[in-house]
């Protein structure tokens, strides 16, 4: 963790990568990600599927709609895996774009998102209940097995946003498995905002936008994981959350932001504390663009 | 406005603004503006006060205390109308630093904000009432002899953030002005973040940053304005505001931008919505610089 106490070190910590390390990647022209220079040079030598110059990696053009792309990326994969470059596959398939709002060029196997540099996007929800004593927070604590951050704490519910499914769709179906939380519930969730942020990991770029919902619970609900990423959840008192968010590194890395952008939207950090504006402009950096 | 209907449209409007056109405003170093070349030169006649050259305007270093700054800027502020750059003083008075959690070093007059691009603060009050048929916004008319856009609709409260007050207590004030909100009224209002822009006018550069706020209102409240800067509050149901914002100019120019927020906050505007990424980061522009 960064040596002093404090909210912004965790936006830093998201946003640690070096522009000079990495080279665009390109499908049809269109910048889609970014590739570190030694995996591009890797790539190189996959002249059948990918045309390698110094400054950008592109998707051989031959390969011209999203089935030949789709397919050309996991012939890669394979050779990756091969190569022990990626572990292996997560069996979870994450749409290739330039921008959100944009239909895919191509899809993509979660497990080689961050070494294509390719925007990933998820869905997070803060849980709260409002007690007369004040907001509370549902947390969840990580099961201890879990590949990313094992034991760390977590929102009520997260989840990657997979391809072919709406926003809604995928909220719903991630409060029914890490929450048991019925569609109703999750229903009156509330989008609120968004977050985005790339750092640099060993496979090359985490490029990540999370779209953070809001879901005001009834006093007496308790969640419940069903799909055993959770070990338990607590409700915690905001004060403590932000207080752990602030000097602990209890939280998962990105979870940290999204719940900054909780207390900033609450009113629990806040105007005049010192950090303010370089944490409201840190949480939102550009879209899609990974560094200004 | 712009030929086509939509919210991105409004960010776009407040972030016109050719970096190209502009020079750095230094005072000891520290960037703390920007000036239009025109007026660099301009300024390069008082050699007395700064020092210009091909790609900064740098108050003269003689000039080494805050008193001595102010004082300096002031001086150039007296030439500037007798010159017709600046029409007049504001007579409220803005710090000058590089980052609004900065000591100040010097004050200037609000009138040559603009002229000299030195980033100005203020503080936006979404006043809201939840009722049986859904949220609604309190929206006040501009008085039709307002400076700065007249006649066009704005927020419950707003003022900007003069040097030596609190952000509190500026909202305290402003709340009483503003709408007649006793302050225990005001303190109710909790801070919900930030947005910046920047954009060319004819004197130079606004580059704002608005402290944004909500207040819940319980739905007997009706607010009264006492400083004859408003003409008239409505109490308007939030699609009804979104429309507006949406469709048409109706709005003053920076309010949009106040309001978009609240709509994404609240979760009017939906994450599925095209513009939604682009809405959250172009609302949230880094600060403190003015362009990236």
């Amino acid at each position: 963790m960064s040596a002093q106490p404090g909210f912004l070190r965790h936006v830093i910590d998201c946003n640690r990568a070096d522009p000079a390390d990495y080279v665009a990647f390109t499908i049809a022209g269109a910048a889609v990600g970014r590739v570190r220079r030694e995996l591009a040079r890797r790539l190189a030598g996959f002249a059948d599927l990918f045309a390698v110059t110094p400054d950008a990696v592109a998707l051989q053009p031959g390969f011209d709609d999203f089935a030949a792309r789709s397919h050309a990326l996991d012939q890669a994969l394979d050779r990756l895996i091969a190569g022990g470059l990626v572990p292996k596959r997560r069996k979870e398939l994450y749409p290739v774009a330039a921008r959100f709002a944009d239909p895919p060029l191509a899809r993509l196997d979660r497990g080689a998102v961050a070494s294509f540099g390719v925007r990933a996007y998820g869905v997070h929800v803060n849980g709260f209940v409002r007690r007369p004593d004040g907001l509370h927070l549902w947390i969840g604590l990580r099961a201890r097995d879990k590949l990313v951050a094992p034991g760390k704490l977590d929102n009520l519910v997260a989840g990657g946003q997979p391809i072919g499914l709406g926003l809604t769709e995928n909220l719903i179906k991630e409060c029914a498995e890490e929450a048991d939380l019925p569609e109703a519930e999750a229903r009156r969730a509330h989008g609120a905002g968004a977050i985005s942020y790339a750092m640099a990991v060993p496979e090359g770029l985490r490029a990540d936008t999370l779209f953070v919902y809001d879901l005001e619970l009834a006093p007496g609900f308790v969640p419940r994981n069903t799909d055993g990423e959770l070990e338990r959840f607590d409700l915690m008192p905001v004060a403590e959350v932000a207080e752990r968010v602030r000097a602990t590194d209890d939280f998962k890395f990105n979870v940290n932001l999204v719940i900054i952008d909780f207390l900033i939207r609450h009113g629990v950090i806040a105007p005049d504390h010192p950090e303010y504006l370089d944490l409201v402009s840190g949480l939102h950096r550009d879209h899609p663009a990974f560094w200004r």
